[in-house]
């Protein structure tokens, strides 16, 4: 334990403790009711969805019972096989405890106590966990949070055979387990269990969902409230970089529900933490709502779980998967379990929202308990209505100030444009203030690199963040947004960047044919002013949407810029002249540039350069506004990386060098499409001619794009006033434009 | 027309003619006869394989309809406007002749009969076409080769409206346009025309039918045996550098049925050229059958045209991907139009084998003409049976002594090892003798690159073959098989090359739990013998088979010995140490060495090399047996490449020097895999501990292969003797084996 924490555990404790409504002896009370259990058992094999999965989990606890019990001494970090023991072991008795209460079966009750009597057994005594390199040592696993992990899980599979254990039983459990357990992740690890931070909601619902389970209010309060301390080293940081201790000193369950979810329901980590934390979240609320409906938890800060999960939800892309923001790894989906559990406990408590039948319809799963069972006669009955995803903006911030993350979904269109406009996101946060990422059909166009690290793979540095997270995927160039001088935003400082927000100046979604969301960024680089504004616009001569990109730079110093895009699949051709080098080379030393080789290196043949390529059978092209200095470089990143940590994913960089005030307009088409099977190729050339600059200074920028079939169409944007009722005017080439609102376009039809 | 070939049409032509057998007035005829159209009429809307095809064959019509006919003056490359609109133009009449024969509706039959007329108004005195590269110049395309396509289809819609147009019409048709496009594409062409070649067969057919449909019996006699000449140039070559004249003289359709296909019906061009080939083989085949039954074209060479349609679609992966041997673009299957065609000729006129209905099935559509009637009945009465695709020895060479492709298929496991020792596959041959791919559920592992070209996409290269593709794709180093010094195989000379080929050594699939192929080449590097024994073993207590790969090496000079094995993924891990370059260098200067970059460059730091990655979300091990002073290399293509036409992909080269025998074992796991969405990674190391070699030398080569888990397994290869009676008899560490054949194999369970 941190000598610094001198832990009290005092008559606040007490101020704070809700009384526990009586429920002696009934048993289960979690996630399972009695009701719950007698309606499961009475529509038993009349319900596709839950009957598919009692079988499948069937067939995976029998074969774990076959196998018999094994719960190893702890010694490995995760992919080890004591990790993954112990995690496949809290994983499969949750499951068997649903199973016996669904099917009155003996055999898994026995399971269960089996298990847990073996956990009892080699618990007291249990030193800390052998490795060293967590902030917070568990004893089970390496780091208190998968401990945490176990609890909420076993806490579960107790509560399903509580009534089937004696009273002796259950002492020498909750005597000798349960409440040392608890004790260690939240008395023993304040540094893990008093924060505002998604362990810290995984260590809560254990102790507190364990607290349920025995009656003991103590630790339901120790769970809402986090612990009394009277010290605290605000500058101490965990394993991730992240500070410790929130500033206003609050903890606890109900602390974190506030702090990192904005009014909106968006969750300040980004989607893959989200989806992360959502379990312990939503589990423990569902507790709570059976054990003490009376905190009304899922009616707290106005429904913000519910709200979360439909963000959640919102905030994937066309296949179900998390868009990548901060740190996130590809592929995570709307199909992890986690999710099943967030439809599942948000349609049963929530008011049965319809349009989460048809996700649990596409994870094929449902719990096994009163929620699943709630979901899954609702499927059955007919009542699924499709999970539409429009565009969205979510405000960031537990008071919904604090910048944004936005998507632009076109109708009609397969497009999905994420602009990321947020706060830093604690210490998964990534250094891309406004930057953005590009879908269509769930394929990644443009890339927000995610992660470097491969979640519990032993071979690639333990399963754990790999240094190239810190070197390459959190820096600033790894982003489509804008590095000046190739250093990172706030000077690639937690410290600084965590201070910080960029602000929405405005988001329309409601015109036809055009979405449009801009925001400004002031803090990362101090002294220069950043604006971003980007639309999907649908012209009517186009085949697809496409994007338009406007990002205004503001600074009484000439510096670098650097605008990297970083696009996804083969290169097609491009419009100017660039240099291949014979031996490739860095690019920089520092700041993620010393992980890009350069490719190519070339100038501009004209006011545009054009830049096209091909992926998963379609084409697409970028066409950007340049100067005749500009630089305009191909990467491709790869390397002082070793280990092979890293995807050799290319790069285009716009350079433009000893510039203060300037503007970078971009087009990003998708067009056409190839079939190897048929060897035809459709629409394979960009249908943009120019893209021109018609005014840019402190109140307007204007863009003119102007078509290959010879139409053009106009944007302008206003530059100081996001008012959606101020009137504008403008002349260009001596004609009046005019209108009211923060942006114009002429010419879509 | 070339000045060399002067052209005589001789008497020769009258003394092979076969007469034709009396249709006047029987139209349609050639892949529709009145019989056939009568059928389709009475069972239209009963058929779903068929109806469903007639639906969106109108859908496509009709949209052409409706916009419109344009012929326009030739002008473009493949990519461009004029060749691809010429190219909708002939798909879609055929398929309006179709539609008219079919639903008897006028509308097809005007809008075919409009098309013909453009073109006849159009063909008389149109030049050359401009665009000079091809060694045979079409007159609609670049190529006659496109020319013979257009004549090809548009035969058949001539076909199908035959009936519909006067006798005057008919006359302006045939005189105007078909006789003189024919001639254009044979007695103008004859280095087009006269070669053994797939262009030749596209000719041929299209001469042959247009011949059928007119009635012409010269024009099918020059489709079947060619053009008479006295005088040819051996030395001539066409465009892709392959030889014009064959050296006996023989030309025509049916000297394309001889030399390229084996007696197992594999085409020595490879899959991705066969399936070319097989639409102008199995339709001018059809039409004969219908004209001429008693040419018994379908019984010819014992039925090789029925035989490699079977070879083809056994050539193809657990996705219906070609194996991309030779020149071969990736991602063409057997769902391709022409093998449609294909599987529904093959069924309908070879003995209704109903394997073929499972493909068709697939396939999703049918043609629509009596071929395509006769699958989808068989469809819908349910006749369709699995096409299993189990392991398969080709032998190459019109006389099948030509080497051979043989693919191992283990039963129970979604692996397929492709291992090539075939003749050289004329023009679109690589160098790559004793090369290997292997491919995991239709994914590849170890990859064949296939070739660098980009097929009618006109931004690279105008769609036609890259310089890369010479460079790079064709060199030996591009494939999983040995160079020696840096050099491709036979120099890489195409002259050198296609007189040779590799040997059978033996092929065994009949034992259970493994299948071995195992081949000879001494032509590729003179004074060099090198013998590769491929195994794919099932062992009791691995998770999956695995790869054994043995690769000797005799020789009196000594040399260096590059090992390529072109990997597939992500690297995990490796076993020994490497350094990184901080600058990329290309391997080489020559012979393809000179697009691959060095990663990495290290030593072995035991007697075994190993490398893990992962791909797909499954893990694989290569295990090899090295040597002290061995060098291990890790390379990533795309040196030298400044249009960027080549993947960015690794490579793993075990590199051996000053050496005159010596032995390559090679083991190759598939072991486990990763969900992104559980986060759980299973079985992600190698289960192999060590490969030993036993022995090696003139007489044997003996590997013990030893696991994790303790257990070993032996694999005895006998060097001189593939005689499956010979009994062999060695003792290791004191113990006697003895056993029968070239190959034994102890310890399997």
């Amino acid at each position: 334990m941190n000598p610094n924490f001198r832990i009290k555990l005092v008559a606040m404790v007490l101020s704070m403790t809700v009384s526990l409504m009586s429920h002696a002896g009934e048993h289960p009370r979690l996630v399972m009711t009695q009701a719950g259990v007698e309606k499961i058992r009475s529509q038993l094999s009349t319900v596709p969805l839950f009957d598919a999965t009692v079988k499948k989990v069937m067939a995976e606890v029998d074969a774990e019972i076959e196998l018999g019990i094994d719960t190893p001494i702890p010694k490995d970090y995760s992919g080890g096989y004591t990790h993954e023991r112990h995690k496949r072991n809290f994983l499969i008795i949750q499951k068997a405890g649903a199973l016996y209460q669904i099917l009155d079966d003996d055999k898994y009750a026995n399971y269960v106590r089996d298990m847990l009597f073996q956990y009892e057994a080699m618990y007291t005594g249990l030193p800390l966990h052998p490795k060293t390199r967590s902030y917070a040592r568990g004893k089970l696993f390496w780091q208190c949070l998968n401990d945490a992990n176990w609890l909420v899980y076993v806490s579960q599979a107790y509560d399903a055979i509580y009534n089937y254990l004696s009273a002796d039983e259950r002492a020498a459990l909750e005597d000798n387990l349960f409440r040392p357990f608890a004790d260690h992740i939240s008395i023993d690890s304040p540094q893990f269990f008093n924060r505002v931070h998604n362990h810290s909601t995984w260590g809560n619902a254990a102790v507190g969902m364990i607290g349920l389970v025995m009656g003991d209010d103590e630790l339901v309060n120790r769970a809402l409230y986090g612990i009394p301390f009277d010290e605290l080293d605000a500058t101490a940081k965990d394993d991730d970089g992240g500070y410790i201790f929130d500033k206003d000193g609050k903890a606890g369950f109900l602390a974190n529900l506030e702090d990192p979810f904005s009014p909106d329901g968006y969750y300040t980590e980004g989607p893959y933490y989200q989806r992360y934390a959502m379990y312990p979240f939503l589990v423990f609320a569902q507790g709570l709502n059976n054990a003490k409906p009376e905190l009304r938890i899922f009616e707290h800060r106005d429904g913000v779980l519910l709200k979360a999960v439909d963000a959640l939800l919102n905030l994937s892309d066309a296949d179900g998967d998390f868009f990548p923001l901060n740190d996130g790894q590809k592929g995570m989906s709307y199909h992890a379990g986690s999710i099943v559990s967030a439809v599942n406990i948000a349609y049963h408590m929530g008011g049965e929202d319809t349009r989460l039948l048809s996700i649990a319809a596409e994870q094929g799963r449902v719990l096994l308990d009163d929620a699943g069972m709630s979901v899954a006669l609702a499927v059955r009955d007919g009542h699924a209505r499709a999970f539409e995803k429009t565009s969205v903006n979510y405000l960031d911030g537990s008071d919904g100030k604090q910048g944004g993350v936005a998507v632009l979904r076109p109708g009609d269109s397969a497009l999905e444009l994420v602009f990321k406009y947020s706060s830093h996101g604690l210490s998964h946060g990534h250094y891309d203030k406004l930057s953005f990422s590009l879908f269509e059909d769930g394929d990644e166009i443009l890339q927000d690199y995610g992660m470097a690290r491969f979640v519990n793979i032993e071979q690639k540095g333990g399963g754990n963040y790999l240094k190239e997270n810190t070197s390459w995927a959190k820096q600033t160039v790894a982003h489509n947004t804008l590095v000046q001088n190739e250093t990172s935003h706030f000077g690639g400082k937690y410290e600084v960047g965590s201070l910080h927000h960029s602000d929405l100046y405005f988001f329309d979604d409601a015109r036809p044919g055009v979405q449009v969301v801009s925001a400004t960024e002031s803090n990362a680089y101090p002294g220069t002013e950043m604006m971003r504004t980007m639309a999907i616009i649908k012209k009517s001569n186009f085949e697809n949407p496409f994007v338009l990109d406007i990002l205004n730079v503001l600074s009484d110093t000439e510096y670098q810029y650097d605008l990297p895009f970083h696009f996804m699949g083969h290169v097609m051709q491009a419009n100017f002249e660039y240099e291949s080098p014979a031996s490739l080379e860095p690019l920089g030393n520092a700041n993620g540039y010393q992980h890009l080789f350069v490719e190519g290196r070339g100038h501009p043949a004209t006011d545009n350069a054009k830049l096209s390529w091909m992926e998963y059978d379609r084409f697409y092209t970028l066409t950007s506004t340049t100067q005749e200095s500009d630089e305009l470089l191909f990467t491709r990143l790869g390397a002082n990386d070793p280990e092979f940590n890293l995807r050799r994913d290319p790069a285009f960089i716009i350079r433009r060098k000893g510039i203060g005030n300037t503007v970078f307009i971009s087009a990003i088409e998708s067009h056409g499409g190839y079939s190897p099977v048929s060897e035809i190729a459709i629409n394979s050339s960009s249908l943009i001619s120019s893209i021109e600059i018609l005014r840019n200074d402190d109140r307007y920028t204007i863009v003119s794009i102007a078509d290959v079939q010879g139409s053009s169409l106009l944007f302008f944007l206003a530059r100081k006033d996001a008012s959606s009722t101020s009137r504008h005017e403008v002349r260009i080439a001596g004609r009046p434009y005019m209108w009211t609102g923060p942006y114009n376009i002429v010419g879509l039809d």
